[in-house]
Formats: structure tokens, sequence, C-alpha cells
């Protein structure tokens, strides 16, 4: 059962199960395709209705996907699809994921933590309740841990300290309300698998990038979602959009911003691992997911240098950074376990600049300008709604 | 600004500071008294209306409070009552602060996350939005550590790891829903503090005992409520309260479960306190809020010792745990930033256990035995409502 399973990690997770072939249920209110119409900030690619994508599924594949359309902090709509589908995992990808978004006003910081949280208490409490077997594949972020002075581990990290020694769970300094929503599933799956013996993955993933998987590239219909505005598009995605129109990367700050990133094949790959080789009952295991880690400046000289390849003059410039974070930090963050599960990562290669950047170009035509630059402040966020308002 | 003023910690803290010549708000929504009506369990104390209360405070100390009856989740009414009053510190207490309670069942644990969470939001919000020099002060407690197998450090530690060091925040292992919610409560102020250059206090308070203070016990309308059964009351209230009746004190399981533990009268003047020694603007401070650690079975025996000297054959039994928790473990909690600033802790002592005890007896006839024994299985929670039916 895929959570999310419309979205742009969900939808790719979904379709790469079905192919292995498992039997795939997407669970999805549908508020991203909302907030698309909301805030006027649409997807690169010209995505298909879930309907369409999942009747075209069927007639590429031969694969049926379940779907049930509403929302997991309905307990009660949640319950009747657990029950009906008996899924022998969760794989949770149901959240509201922009930290900007998160950060335009207090209505949308609490809406966040609130649908986040809650959410993820509802697939607990079914897991507990009717499935008590049933893995829970939690996706929280590399950013739950933000950027300390040491090394970050998985999940956990012993301790000495007045010659005495324990394992505890990493300290947590998330720095966005979306972030801090992801710290409080952890901690909240965690205590449940200590005190109902639920067996959980965390998945703290890295910034995903790229928009083709084998799976969604089968047909126009299935084409994945690619998110380039500033609310939510992630780094390298909106610098392959940016250099396809010929606007110049915006680098945030100082642009020694470093994070850990992964292709979308890795995000589906991780998904399959996690879910074949599942926690044990009563075990709250948290892998770090991504790849390769890169500084906001690395990723604009590889996209300016692929763009080159194509032919494409590419220039950055360094905007206000709208956010609060360190603009050159130590970052050095493990990512061993889904590597030991059999993971082989694609690394972030010409190759894939130039696909990334070919989709970009691809689609230049779709591009809204007014998108690109940042528009949400951490540091200006009020209590007042942020009325989106048409521009004439 | 005291959230939650009309609660257990909160009256006394308004009380204290109302005498210190504070000017003092009470905002209260009075959930609390709705749910001693809907549990069908009440205060030992004969405690007064709010309103009565704030009258009686009055005529007897010349002082008024003021009172904003409504609930923090709602912004519009913690906005008026912000603007209005423009406190120069807010101390939270305003939460559902009962770990059975948030195990009752799937609603309540729900309710409490929300209620707690988003009422601090709401609180972080108001304070950046009208009053940014405002100090917040909120109440966390010792649980959101857990019992790890090193030392406790008052919010953060200094960990060295693969040749590079940090102080970071101290790793959060909390042990119900309710605790959880202050974990989270954590994490949010402090990245307040840091995106917004916010002031905060976080109030790691361990289990608070006893009834009186200087001021409460001025006048018997001014009586502080007391909590003994086993939803909302604590352990070495409780057990005061079942050495009083004649009933077995209930330990849980080995009893070797070791906390924190302050007298009410400790907890106003950290109040006090940590008010009058406000943090930077910008700073995240955590106190460890307790001067004493006791297992459950130390307090046991020491019950029973005090209770000899009255004259009172007082009896323990272990009763099944309800509650998912190591029994014995290693704890060492640190608890010098409150005594540094000059906290006097009332001990306790013989003499204190007497007049706890003496408060029991004196109420003795109120005690509701049916009330006594765990009702609330960690393990048993359910999505069900647990509803609450009258016994004949």
């Amino acid at each position: 059962m895929i959570v999310g399973g419309d979205g742009y990690c969900g939808w790719a997770s979904a379709l790469h199960l079905s192919k292995l072939g498992y039997e795939v249920a997407i669970v999805d209110s549908l508020v991203r395709r909302l907030f698309d119409e909301q805030l006027g900030m649409y997807t690169l690619t010209p995505i298909a209705s879930l309907q369409k994508r999942v009747k075209r599924w069927k007639e590429v594949s031969g694969k049926q996907l379940a779907v049930y359309i509403g929302d997991v902090c309905d307990f009660e709509f949640l319950e009747d699809a657990v029950r009906t589908f008996k899924p022998e995992a969760v794989v949770h990808f149901g959240e509201q994921r922009s930290a900007p978004y998160s950060m335009m006003d207090r209505n949308r910081a609490v809406f966040t933590q609130q649908n986040n949280v809650i959410g993820t208490m509802n697939i607990m409490f079914a897991i507990k309740e009717f499935l008590p077997e049933c893995h829970l594949v939690k996706l929280g972020t590399m950013g739950e841990y933000g950027t300390p002075n040491i090394d970050i581990e998985e999940g956990f990290i012993t301790i000495t300290h007045n010659g005495r020694t324990d394992t505890l769970p990493y300290p947590k300094q998330a720095s966005s309300f979306y972030h801090l929503s992801k710290v409080h599933d952890s901690h909240n799956i965690a205590f449940a698998c200590k005190a109902w013996g639920m067996r959980a993955t965390d998945l703290n993933q890295g910034v995903v990038y790229g928009v083709h998987t084998d799976e969604t590239s089968l047909h126009e219909e299935l084409i994945n979602r690619l998110d380039y505005d500033a609310v939510f598009g992630t780094a390298l995605n909106r610098f392959c959009v940016q250099a396809a129109v010929g606007h110049p990367l915006t680098i945030y700050g100082k642009g020694g911003q470093t994070r850990g990133y992964l292709d979308i094949r890795d995000t589906v790959r991780c998904i399959e691992l996690a879910i074949a080789n599942p926690a044990k009952l009563g075990e709250f295991r948290v892998f770090n997911q991504f790849t390769e880690q890169f500084s906001v400046n690395d990723l604009a000289k590889l996209v300016t240098r692929a763009g080159a390849k194509l032919g494409l003059e590419v220039k950055a410039t360094n905007v206000p950074n709208p956010r609060v974070e360190a603009e050159e930090h130590y970052y050095n963050a493990k990512h061993t376990r889904l590597v030991e599960l059999g993971l082989e990562p694609h690394l972030l290669s010409d190759a894939l600049l130039d696909s990334l950047l070919n989709v970009a170009v691809q689609y230049a035509d779709r591009v809204d300008m007014d998108q690109i630059l940042p528009a949400v402040s951490w540091k200006k966020i009020s209590s007042k709604p942020k009325t989106v308002v048409g521009t004439a």
C-alpha cells in the first residue's frame, strides 16, 4: 500500500513495485494537485489524472493498481482501506513535503504538522489494530539531522559520556516546520515499535532528482511530475529547468549548503529493498536514503558544465537566502545500510544531467518564469494567511 | 501570562507571581475540569471555580488576576489575549498533561498531540508577531529523555565522535503520546529561537508532589487540586492518598523506575527564577526542573515510614505495570541550572510527607476507591473510543 502514491516519489514507486509483481494499492487524497491549483504552480511535465494513469498502466503492463482516494487523517477511511486491501507493507509518502510551503504562513505551518503527524499516527493505529505484522516503511528526511559538526550516522549514535556508554537516537535539528514534522513522526514511530512491537523502517531520504524511471518512461501518460517552482521544486531539478530556459541558476546565499542527493530510480529501488527485507517485529530501523552529497555550488557547476555540452549558456547568481541555515558547514552522512541490502547507485553523471536537462528543454515552453525566484522567507512568516493573488 | 493557570501547577504559579507583585493573567480553557467530569474522577481537594478563586485572591491579597477563558489552539482568541495583556513572559502550562490519558484510545492520543503541539505553535506565532521580546517559559518534562544508560544533561550534550566534537540536543526517548508531544514542542521551539530570534526556556519538569503553597494555603477557596486517580494522579501524591484510606500502595511492576521529583513549592519558585532571569533573544535554554530522584520503591518505603508516625498501617503491593518502561535501569540526571539561579529545594523530608499525608487524611472521605487501580494499558490502546460508563 503506497500512501501518497500519486506524488513524485509515490507514483514512481507504485509502478516499480507493480512491475516487480507486487500487488499494489495507491492511497492518496490528491491534495498535492490542489496545491498546484491554489498556488498556480504546475509540474513541468504534463501529468495525467490518477484515473488515466492507472488505466494506462493496466494497458501497458497488464497490472492492476488498486486505488483508494481519501485522506489518512480520516481514520474511518483509512480503516476501510487497510481492512479491505490487507497490505503486508505500508509505504508512507503521504505527507505535505515542501519546506517552503510549511513556512508560508501559520495556517500552512499548522496544516503541515497536523496533517503529517496525525496521518502517521492513524497509520500506526491501523497497523496495530488490524495488521500487527505489517511493515511500516516511512519516508523521513535527511533534514531531520540538520548540519551537525560531527558525522551523521543512520538513526542512532553510540555515545560514551562520563564513563558510561549507550546507543541513542541521533540528535535532531530540523530547520522548517515540514522537517520538524518528520522528526515528530520518527519519535512517534520509534515509540510504537517499542510499546506495541510494531515493525518500521524510517527512510531518511535526501533530495531526489530526475523524472523518468523504467516504468514511467513506458508511455507519456505515465510520466512523473517534475516541480521546478520555488515552493515545491528542489535544488537540482530547479537548476536544470533554469538552465533550459536561460534563467540564471538561483544559488541561495553562499551556496555551501551541502546535502545528500539521489536519483529517483534509486528511490524506487530503495523502497523495493526496504520491503523485501523487512524490519523485525518491534524493530525501529533507520536508513539514510541518498547516494552522494553535494553543495549547492557543486550542483551549479555540474549543471553549467552539462548545459555547455547541450549548447546552453548557463549562468548562476547568488540570491538572498530565504531560509535560515548554515551556508558553510561540515557535512558527512553515512549511507551504507541500503547499499548493504543491494542498492547500486545511479550516480550524478553527465549522462544523467543530460537526460534531466533534455527533459527540461523538451518542456521548456511550459515554464512559468514567475515561479522561479524564492517567494517564502523563513523570517517573514506571519500568522496572517498568505493569500495567493493572480498577476495580470 | 500563565497559560493553563487554572491547573495544578498553573494556579499555584499564578498566585505566587501575583504575590511577588507581577501583573498576572490566567489563560485557560478549563478543559481539565471537563476531563474530571467526563472520566468521573475528581480532585481530592474541593477546588473552587476559577471565578471564585480569582475573586477570593483579590479579597485575600488585594491583587487582581486578569482572566482570559479560551483555547490557545484558537489563534483568534490567543491573538486577542496577547495583544490586550501584552505579557513580558508567557508561562505555558496549558497542555494535556497525563500520560495515561494520552494512552486511553486513538482519539485521546491524537487530541493530546494536536492540542499540545498546535497550542504551542500558536503561542510561538503570537510572540513572533506581536511581542518578539516576550520570553516563552514552556513546561516540558523529564520524560522527554527517557531512561538512557548515560547521565542526562540539561537539554544538550557535547559529543565527540570520529575525532570531531559538537554540542547537540540531548537525544529524546519519550514513552507515551503525551511525553512525545513535549518532545515535539521542544524541537519546534528550538527552531523558532534559531529562525526567528525568539527567547525561550524549556523547563523539563520532574514529577510534582504536594498540594499547598504559601499562597494557596491562605484561604480554603484558594486550595489547589490534588489528583490521586490512575489517570491524572502521579506516584507520590497517589501513594499518600492510598496510605490515608488504607489501600495498599500500588507499585507498578518491579518498582525500580527512577525519576526526578520536586515539591510544588519549588515549581512556583522555578517559574519565578526563569522569568526573573530570562533567556537572551534567540536563545533556547533548557533547565531540568526537579530536586531529588527516587525509585517507586523508594517512595513506597518513605510513605510507609511516614504513615507509621501518623499511626497509619501502610502496605504496598506490586501490580502489573500498565506502561511499557524499564523497571530496573540507570538514572542520573543533572539539575544544577535552577540551583545556580537561586533555587533552595524543599526536600522530601518526613515533615513534608506528614503534611501531604495529613491533607490526604483530612479529605479521605472524598476518595473514590474505584479510581485507584491502573485502568489504562500502553499495549491495549485501541482505535476504538474508550467510552467511560457509570458503575452502578
